[in-house]
């Protein structure tokens, strides 16, 4: 079983696992601050090892630094403090894998990785196109939140894959930069190919998978993919040259069975293995 | 998002909402009661624009009357008041779509239907045959629902697909008349071709998803079809006549995710985009 | 609907079960004691045909003693009443069919199993190795059992379908004995020539089911099998010579909504109608 | 631990319990169809040993036949069914004890006693008055209970304790009536003073405790009473001649720890313990 | 029963009921966002009549208007949006009735009550002190939205009932200030006295409830009041001249029963009925 | 708030709280392995000062070593892990702490105890007997703790208060020896008398709430104690010289709202508070 809390920050480590736990801007069902824990709870009866990549996480070498001290009901407070947090974790040379929290909390990060990598492309599982303008007025939204990063780092370097969700004037956008992919073998094999030597973040809003395998979600969308398909994509990144992660959208409380908790757990094994030499 | 409640009936309208709150023959687990409110509740985070349809519900001129009030304890007067309601609508030239409730509900809508289209046939999607005589000598039950249709309108203009569950006696009956069919490509064109120029009633128990997909439902069945299965079915009917349509079988209270309820809020979404011009 | 209540001990019968609610040395979560139980009521609202196999539970001769009365804090006795009543069951020439519990119950069974039928094969649906030497210093625990059954019988003599979830050592000594087969169907056929005309003896954890069926289950594993896929190895089986079986890991209380006691209870109900002869 | 499906009909018995899983007129909230069920599972945990009024199961002799077969949707059919097991009971000098199911149940068990006992008086724990001439039409549904009662036995001969929830109408008559009643020491002297000799039915419904102790029921009503009041009425009621008794309205899926059921198990034995002679 | 839908604005009407269904700035469990749904999907099982207070709610003139679309993410244009619908209810010369959401939104409500009342007194009931001068840096949050309240009208100003938890640093404040009071008769007699003639805005965070009563909160304190201690607090404040009210911070999804959410629409009838003149 | 896991064992502290996550032997409902974990996490939202003994947890030294890794389906291993932990905390004289788990971790924690206080006596609170010679045959059970602990210190060195289940027999010991207790003032007064200046162990199971304040436990019995009455106690019990104590049964999982967890760390919080010189 692998367990982050075995892990210490002052041990030289590669990756920095940072709980991110903000869900304040969600409109329909809160409950993604809980999701840093869930995942912690449930990495405790997850294997260190995965025959499907045939690797273990001896030997990998990560850090968790727990949760972040968010102030809930000042935005703008929330982001700089995750802001910072990824700061320093690029100024000590390692990798920040942010743990949500709503998708928002992506945004600060990708924000402080594109800041040291001005070549970024950023890879986007999710359901959700995320690309409004605003959200009843609010632009700092997890509604938003793609929207804002394709304003900073440019239209043409996002890939977005799993989308099914969204509104008609969305879809124009994203048919229109041509961000849209999918998991099929070739489209993969494409979506390395463009990646290239770039340096990519890679943003899983966990809503991706289909509710059946992932209930505990605040917006479900039927439709979604399942554990093999996550797999086949994890292996084909494997080469890449991934420079920050994160895994967002778990409201473990929305799925009573707790299984929702233990597949975002297994998904973070798998980013963590991807990312060992 | 769609937003049932935003719907007046005062407006002009072609598709008319009806919930039908019963579910007092169900012998498991009731509580399809809950469906019709669980399902407008749901609708409010689902998006009103369909990517795989290509079409937005701006446009589709529906409105939601809302639960009728339904005696429980009273079949009769039940079955009566829905009978009632569809009447007044078709009387208004008015496509009714009902949500149960349970199976049992159908049963005064459809013959409602068939009074007015005396050629009508009728598709069921459902996990159940529901072709039992009786069910502990009770005729008019959620059972039984389909053997009362048939005899209706006549076994021949009955189809049923997703069927995964009847007695022996059950099965001798479907296969003699051959009224089940599936979702594979060539027996949707087929059933197509079987309607015609007809006009259809279409039954959409939703427990032909498969529970993964849909747990929330009294009767959960194994076997069950996902979201894309349904997607091509919806697509493959976007031409047919369609003079009446339900869902039902929504038991809310049994997935505390929610899930099922936002599967069938984005169901009755397809459903009636398909209905538009 | 087929209720093991209904059925007598006294009448003569081919196939007895036996209830072991005993999940003493589970370390993640608990429940599966509650297992036995769910499967019974569940199967009341579950048919007694299965359309897929074209067959009725009418004719199949089964009884239910209902659960053992075990000691919960002393694994020892626990083990001895299982295996006694598995005894009994051979002794009276009746095949036994045992409810878990978690796997470790199985241990005991496929003793007095093989005791009888000394050229024994396991086939072992699961989706964890169970191959563990000993887990925090004990050697009868759920994570060890099926090393202990290879240990008895040989470990040429185990087949294991649907793992996924191991450490590395362990995979090490599955991939050595050549254990590991698959659901595909050339493996499925290569299965059966294996088992010949030796007597088996089947254990199904049914965690073997992906979460998104079976949630009900004290540590799921993503990427889990759906139900066709049980019925076609079902339908494979049914000319071998099934001498015992279990179902095991059923943990009803995860799972709110049912399905998983109602998946459990229909599997039993296929795995009693492949043993009708 | 008493379990009720230890006793078995054939021995010669005082006290016999009928499972009467009914709940087809229930307006707001179903799930008292599954009040039997829960009560024999929770009365496994429960001792045999009542400190309070010192004395044990152990010599009282009771049976338990488990739940008639009650078909819904068909609510005379399910009136008749009950009467006639009640009558039965009466029949062979037995005392019967309903398990609900919905209040409405009650009604055919006092009709079967008052036709034994003319000089019946019957006394109702409860939350709600249940005196509604109808409701939505219907006369024979669980909210006009205790109207229909009164008809028939005279609203003389009632008394009612607990209650707290009624329409203005329902209030004038009982006040008219002079048929409410407390908990108050010096009103229980009285109560017993009033039965006197006369053979008394006694009804509980369960949602006469608060929603603290009991929030596994339909429509739950603050104000209740605790155990010990309940303990109180109890003991003052050792010395009448009850001759015929019901607990109902126990919903247990909407209580998920199960204290609800573990009540309602413990009421049940304070009842039967009175019973002994 | 009574239901908040079929009142509709444009009659005439004294009390108006807003929704205000924000919890952005809560730190511990969210939920408080579902409360005013909860309670109008509650307040259709209950009476319309007050047995207690023997008043019924025919006869008191209030509307509802739903939720106010209040732009999660964004405290301050929450704020000034409830503010507005306060302000044009007391423009129309009618009660503003606030159903929350978390404690923060009774800081807008009073503000505009305030300006219209300049001698306005607060009379609070909870189990917090909320009277932090800011909690992790936000000034604007449920925690300290008492002490804002206090900063407005002058400490001497507010009554606090029911609070059981607190900083020493609150208490220090609250003794100091002699702001804290009981449910004891002769301190509710004190209170009112207090009070005289003076305009009052009752705010009622509904965890004030002992968590037995009221589990569906997000921080829930051990120790709070019981149902007929709010009784007794309401008859007393019958005669006070109430300018406006609240009553918040029900989280209905932390209490799968439901009780949480009829309490609450049980306390909203309760305050409705004293405020018939 | 008060965070268990700020505190670190370097630091030099009087107070140990050691988690014992043990739940093997629990007959009826297993859970409470995760009691410590839940009384952790819910720490957090609970103050650091109690108004009720107006004293503050600053100032009070105490640490938190996590949970003992108990090897499950290994009693005896079980119970010697547990005795080192407490044996080590009493060598470095601090008082020793335990969360439970069951109730049958408090005997090796009051052996160790007694060996270092040979006039050692035990105050238990407690809604069962625990007087039970064996269950099923095994003599180390949850169900007999309490028999051992008497067998060890001496029937004459127990006091029981809160008792309301036991089997006859085990009320005639009770009686017989004088154990029981209640929480009346004099009955108080008359303990803290009894206790002198004897060294105490104070063992809380936490069923002795009722299950309205405290439904997350395996083994709920109605008319139990409420939040007032323990604080009353605690306050009587803040002079005696408290050498060892626990708190055992919380079954979190079993209470969906959560109310348990944060019950049970008040309670933890004002053991702690009296332990303070």
């Amino acid at each position: 079983m692998f367990d982050f809390t075995d892990r210490d920050l002052k041990e030289p480590h590669d990756i920095r696992i940072i709980g991110a736990p903000f869900d304040g801007t969600v409109s329909f069902r809160p409950g993604a601050r809980f999701g840093p824990a869930a995942i912690r709870d449930a990495s405790d009866g997850v294997e260190t090892y995965s025959p499907f990549l045939d690797i273990d996480l001896e030997g990998v070498h990560y850090s968790d630094i727990g949760d972040l001290e968010l102030p809930m009901g000042d935005v703008g407070a929330v982001l700089s403090i995750i802001r910072e947090a990824v700061e320093e974790c690029l100024a000590d040379d390692v990798t920040p894998f942010l743990l949500g929290g709503e998708h928002l909390v992506s945004l600060p990060a990708i924000e402080a990785v594109f800041e040291k990598y001005p070549d970024l492309v950023v890879v986007q599982l999710d359901a959700h196109a995320d690309q409004r303008d605003d959200y009843l007025g609010v632009k700092l939204s997890h509604a938003c939140v793609m929207r804002r990063v394709s304003e900073l780092i440019g239209d043409g370097n996002v890939r977005q894959l799993g989308i099914r969700s969204g509104t008609q004037r969305e879809y124009e956008l994203m048919r229109g930069f041509g961000t849209l992919s999918t998991f099929r073998d070739d489209d993969l094999d494409e979506l390395v190919e463009w990646i290239g030597e770039r340096p990519v973040y890679l943003t899983v809003d966990l809503d991706v998978f289909d509710p059946a395998c992932f209930p505990g979600t605040g917006t479900p969308e039927p439709g979604g993919i399942d554990w093999w398909t996550f797999q086949r994509f994890i292996k084909v990144m494997q080469g890449c040259d991934i420079v920050g992660l994160d895994a967002v959208e778990l409201a473990p409380q929305l799925d009573s069975s707790g299984c929702s908790s233990v597949l975002a757990a297994k998904v973070v094994r798998e980013m963590l293995l991807i990312l060992k030499g």
